[in-house]
Order: structure tokens, then sequence, then C-alpha cells
């Protein structure tokens, strides 16, 4: 953290009652990958989904700190080093937090069930569910409002920007609106009975720093009535059940036309997606997933086994995942007391 | 009408069949004013108010055509002939379009209860009044969805900008969210019960042509991103009955800091709202109206009385409502077979 997030925290500094007695041994925890943006609403909305999602095992040790024992799924390419790795530094600063950090010991076995780097939130899940598995292990001392800072913190550490269009989602479950982002003001939105997601990940990078930076910093005002036109629409839509008007404000005329570039065969998939009955089709976060949101799983199926011939016949291998839109946000696996 | 338009029109012919034994022989319709934006939803957001409004008394005559009988509340500002009235001309591309101009007669008598260029959707109340009442005079063959278009054209003439943001919740009463400006997509959201406004018109001139002139046409993404937020939160708050949500929403970083500059005491208002329990305080359309919105009629009327006593000691006259939102849109108050 910088002096001035060090500084932030430290103002919040948490006065929880923590029962000793009752600290778990052992919890496992899933939290669900996340579409930031919901495709129209860049930087506000998002949604978990059922699958995939990390899962993070968690040991009370007796010496005290926080460890990373193993993790897997990652083809090594995420620390070890408690400091480094942006799960075990945020249970770190939450302990530290809860003035902990040389009373209790963790250790985090992290299993990664998703691609890095995909715009599905993994590092965002990896992170919830660390922060979660904590706190269920110190007996819930913590609200989820009151975790969100910690989750916000760890992708400032993951990706260099501090945002919670990934988080919220993670740990809220459900669809998210981050009304304010210096407040975080985050606001749970309903979710239709069947609203389903296919998620292709077409196995080529683009990490987030790069995609951000291709967005540029002024925007057309007619631009930006149109986006907050359909934005309000997705909400309205939302409480209605009305997915009709969901699918049609699920536009986004602002950021796609500039990350699409980085997404092969885009439009490609996008005609598909919508000659097959998707609701609305779009990126996943900064992608190159890409995301057709459609009424009930069989439309959602059909669509990602389609863009999976298409990219193969093209040489792109591809991950795909049909999945509800998650409610719970992340939940215990299995625990031991 | 511009030829692109006229064409557009005839394209929608209407094919409506009129029962002529049972047309009206008069009707009188009031429409109401209308905030547009809602503060924070520039271009797509607004609301009706129960008042003040406008009335259009609808005769039926032998005479084939269409005239104006009378104006009054207008000060003289608008013009009686038929086809620059932007009453009548409306009404006429309506009669013209079910086929019945040479058929139908009707001589309209408007009396205007609010005042011009006050950023309340004046030229938009008389509109909706006159298009309702024609048709309700006719034994309503269009449905309020069918008369929007017209409606639109009539802003089209009044303020050489053909938008829905005043004629839809005009129209449709309540709060109205225009997803889409191209298709006419209007969404009715619902209001909560206690939901009010107080609004004050110091008397100053603002044409909407210059209040438009001055929004630049780029704005800055992270601005776009925070008003979007808001209209998102506000959408939200609307369904969930949530004031504290709607107020904190309802902020417009981008389009007030340029339109405020017209607005005579603009900031000095708003702290008087604010500190009287407004839940939010902004401009009404492009002003020089401004509107507080409050929970409760009560703490409308104290913070209008406050402003206007402000107004009054730097000599500004100004007029003054109180008013719930309005949700039926435009009433019949009387009619004769």
């Amino acid at each position: 953290m910088t002096p001035c997030n060090q500084k932030k925290m430290n103002q919040n500094k948490l006065d929880k009652k923590i029962d000793f007695e009752n600290i778990l041994d052992k919890v496992r925890v899933f939290a669900p990958a996340t579409v930031a943006n919901m495709i129209c609403g860049f930087d506000i909305l998002g949604f978990a989904v059922d699958k995939p999602g990390d899962e993070v095992k968690m040991y009370r040790v007796s010496e005290p700190g926080v460890r990373i024992r193993c993790i897997t799924g990652d083809d090594g390419r995420l620390p070890l080093d408690p400091d480094r790795n942006t799960v075990s530094a945020c249970v770190k600063m939450l302990l530290s937090d809860l003035g902990l950090l040389n009373d209790i010991g963790v250790e985090i076995e992290l299993i990664k069930h998703m691609p890095i780097g995909s715009g599905l939130g993994s590092s965002s899940a990896s992170t919830v569910a660390g922060l979660f598995a904590v706190n269920v292990l110190l007996g819930s001392p913590l609200s989820k409002t009151e975790l969100m800072p910690y989750c916000v913190e760890g992708e400032r550490l993951a990706c260099g920007y501090g945002h919670a269009d990934n988080v919220a989602p993670a740990l809220m479950g459900g669809v998210t609106l981050i009304r304010g982002q210096a407040d975080l003001d985050v606001i749970r939105l309903p979710v239709p009975d069947e609203l389903y997601v296919g998620i292709v990940f077409p196995q080529v990078d683009v990490p987030t720093r790069d995609a951000r930076k291709l967005i540029k910093d002024k925007v057309l005002l007619k631009d930006a009535v149109v986006q907050w036109g359909n934005i309000a629409g997705v909400v309205a839509g939302l409480f209605q059940n009305d997915y009709g008007l969901i699918g049609r404000s699920m536009q986004d005329v602002l950021i796609e036309p500039t990350r699409a570039i980085l997404i092969p065969e885009f439009y490609e998939m996008k005609r598909i997606a919508l000659e097959n009955g998707a609701l609305s089709f779009g990126i996943s976060g900064s992608g190159p997933s890409v995301v057709a949101v459609s009424r009930g799983g069989e439309v959602a199926q059909i669509i990602v086994d389609k863009i999976k011939d298409h990219l193969s016949a093209r040489e792109i291998d591809s991950l795909q995942y049909v999945s509800a839109v998650n409610i719970a946000g992340p939940k215990v696996l299995e625990f031991d007391v």
C-alpha cells in the first residue's frame, strides 16, 4: 500500500471482539468469477457467476502470521511470498487491522479454477475467497460491507488499480451497482431467475492495465447519453424482470469499440451469439473473455458451443462456461471446528 | 417539419377506425409541467408534477381544419397562426395522419398556467394537452405510446430540437426513462409515495437553445462514470423506495456546473435547500427553474419559502410551486358529448 492508503486504512481500524475459543481450525471457501461492466455499465455494474470461481483452504496454525502453503491451477504464475501474493497480503492487512497479526497464524492453499488474465475477475475471486475465509475462520466479525475495502485493496495490489467492479459482485453476489467508487456505495440489484450467461475465454493475453490504457479519457456527450440510457434501462429491466429490456439495454457504444480490437473474432462471435438467441453479447471486464447473456441455460450452451467451433476452425483455443447469475457470492464448502 | 421527418411520419401513417357518431363536442384537458433530466439524468430522465400545468379546451366545429380560438396566460408571446402554433400544428399533423383533416374541424383554447422559458416543459405541457385532447375528442383511437412521436414533433417545432425528455413524463406521467431516443423506447419508473418537489422559477430568461449551446460536446470519461453511477442509483432507489439512495444519486457533475452559471444565486439556493432537508437540489431542464426534491411536501414548502425570501432580498422576482410527483399524466377535466 502507498502511504496514503496506509493512512486511510488506519483511520478505519477495526474495533471487533474476537472469540478466541471458537476460531475454526480450517475452512474451505469458494468465491465466484465475475463479469465486470455487465456490458453497458463500465466501472459501475457487474455480476457474479456460479462457475468458474476460485477456492481457498485456510488452516489455523500455531505460528503467528500469514503464509501461502501452496497454489494450484496458476501454472506457477502467482507469487508465494505472503507480502506479494494478493490473497495473503489482504488477509494480513485484515488481521493487522483487527490487531491479531501477532496472535493468529493462518496458512493458505489457493486453488485456482479459472485462468488468470481472462477478464473474469480471477484475482478478485481469489482475494474475496481469502478474505471471506479468514472472516469465517474468526467467527465472521465483519459484515460483507466491512470486508469490501479490503477486497478493493486486494484489487489495487493485483491490478495497480483499486476498483470494486469485480470484487463487489464476487463478495455480495448477484448483480451489483457501484454507485460511488470513492465511498464504496454498493447496491445489490435483483436478478431475474432465468438470467444465464455463456462465457468464452479465447486464450489470448489482454492484460487489464493495457486494456485500460486504450480507453480515451474523453468521450462524446451524445455517446455518454446513449450509454446512461442503457444503464438506466438495464437497472429497470432487472427490477421488472423484463428480459427484453435487459437485452436491448446491454449495449456498449463507448468502450467496446476500442477493446474489441484486442479480441480475435469479436464481431463474428457477437453475430453468432445474437443470431442464436442471446439477449446481449459483449466483453467481460477488460476481456478477452466474452459473454453472451441469455434467458435460460440452453441458449447459452448452444452459443458457447458454436463460438468454440468458430474459434477452433481458426486455431484459437478457448474455454467455455455456462452458468446462472450467481446469487450468494462466496460460500463455505467445508469447515472444521 | 423537415422533408426527412415528413417522410418518417408518412411511413407511420395511422390506420385507425374513428366512430364519427361518438366524437365529442368539447373536451377540457390538463397536462402537467415536467422536470426534465431529474437532475442527474441529462436527456434520459424526467418526471411530471401535479402543478403547474397547462389546459387545452378543444371544441369540435363544423368547418374542417384546426384553428386557435384564443390563448391566455402567455402575455401574447405565442402565435395564433395554426401552422406556427405548436399545439395546433401537432393536432393538425395527427388529424392529417388519421386522414381526417378535411372531415373534422376543431378549435383550440390554450390556457397557460405556467411561464414560458422557465425550464418546466411549458411547450410540452401545451402540446401534450392538445394531442391528448384531440385523441379524447375522437374516442381515444391512439395509445399514449402512439401519441408520443407527435409530441416529440411538437418539441421539434417549439425548441428546434425534437426530444422526448419533457413530453415523455408529461404524457406518461410519473418518472420516465427514455432508454433510446431514436426508437422512443420510453419506460415508466415507479414513484415513491412521498416524493415531493419544491420548484422555484427565478424570473430571468434562459432560452433552451442557448442553455444547450453552453454544454461541451465532449466530457471526461471519469465524470461520465460518476454520472451513470448516479443514474443507475436513482433508478434503483425509485424501485426500492429508498429516499436516501434517490437523494445521494440525484447529483449532476457534468451539466450543472455549466448551466448554473446562467442562474442567479444557484449555489446559495442549493445551500438553502440542502440545509433545510432537501434530498437533492438542481436545475429543472435547462433552467432557470430549480428544483428541490424532498420526502413530503412540508419540507419542500419550507425550502421554496426560504429561497423566495433569499431572492426577494436580492430583488429577483420568483414563482414557487410545491407538488407531489404527478402519476397520471394528462387528465380530462370536463367533456361534453
